[in-house]
């Protein structure tokens, strides 16, 4: 797979364990699709910084938003360099060997420039936020205002400067170690949706099928 | 809570919601030992990075480890300063009005260097991250010889200047959305253990404990 796609530029080349690293399109998207959020990086007078924060994809490019106000809105408008993370942990891999221990994940980190969408194209990128977050919920919701959106930044960053690393799988122990006396295998972990809170003053309507299905694997 | 701890640095200080910061130790302590990983980002010739990495505590210290040929480790070493975001995502928030949908989460970001742990403390650290993982089994497991731990880096940064923001419970909605007839609430998210895989060849041990109970909430 790696073999087929070369990674984009020299900062996207993975050198540790480069067999675990993707760099097609089909294996960004899915690691994009499946979070809510990821990690900003960036510099500015104070030093580096990591922000987490929620995202979305349309098209070739990761979306976030803030307030006009925020920090990270006020830096990534300038157009400097960031760099995003994505990370979802899928276990804990016990090795026979203390230094074979691993983690199995997927991770995505996408390098560049965000940049602002604008005006005319901001309450068309928060409803496809929110189609990803509850499909169907943007005809129900009272849509944003003028203030609303005026208040808001929505920013872009292509995917094109990006690259995925990810482990599945059991332990690879060394072949002296495979007959020890110890447990080894993996510890799965999953980000699973928990049952709906419904708010107070509870309103009379029924239930969204988004809310209905909330309970099914989310990750 | 953050008046009596105020925030111990400028750029910790946070602006946007600040009455969701938490300066003490204890909120940030609960938030670091209910992670298995972190981002670390830094800022080298080639720009800004945002590196996810497996961490644990030690009294009010964070730690990380790697291969001394990693990028991470060589750069870490030299003593750049470093910006640490942990998150635990909790759930989405669904409010009546688009603008006021939000996400429940435990954050928190930690500024400073890290420091090289010496030879002679960096087995017993990967045996606090062991434990961490997963407890008593480093007993258990063949501990890591000469040649491992001496191509293994282990780095630590203080837990002094750090800021946690968290969010939890309902929607904040504006009183005169309160009677739209949507559904409002949080989808609420967890991270939870699955059903441990043993690894083939199997051995015939008995699980230990950390196995038996893997299915509990972990986060």
């Amino acid at each position: 797979m790696s073999a087929n796609h070369p990674a984009p530029s020299e900062r996207t080349q993975v050198k540790r364990i480069s067999e675990n690293a993707r760099y097609d399109q089909e294996s960004l998207y899915a690691i994009v699709d499946a979070a809510y959020v990821c990690h900003v990086a960036f510099h500015d007078q104070f030093g580096s910084h990591c922000i987490p924060t929620a995202c979305w994809r349309e098209g070739d490019f990761l979306y976030i938003h803030g307030a006009n106000a925020s920090r990270l809105c006020k830096v990534m408008k300038e157009g400097v360099q960031a760099c995003v993370a994505i990370l979802h942990l899928d276990g804990l891999v016990l090795a026979r060997a203390a230094f074979n221990h691993s983690m199995n994940y997927r991770s995505a980190m996408i390098y560049g420039s965000f940049m602002v969408v604008p005006e005319e194209d901001k309450a068309a990128s928060m409803a496809a936020f929110m189609e990803k977050i509850a499909p169907g919920r943007q005809a129900q919701v009272r849509p944003g205002n003028r203030a609303e959106l005026a208040g808001t930044t929505v920013l872009k960053i292509s995917l094109q400067e990006a690259v995925c690393k990810t482990r599945q799988g059991g332990p690879n122990d060394d072949e002296d170690d495979l007959t020890l006396p110890v447990w080894a295998g993996v510890l799965p972990l999953q980000l699973q949706a928990q049952a709906p809170i419904a708010a107070t003053p509870l309103q009379t309507v029924p239930e969204p099928d988004y809310v209905k299905s909330w309970g099914q694997v989310r990750d």
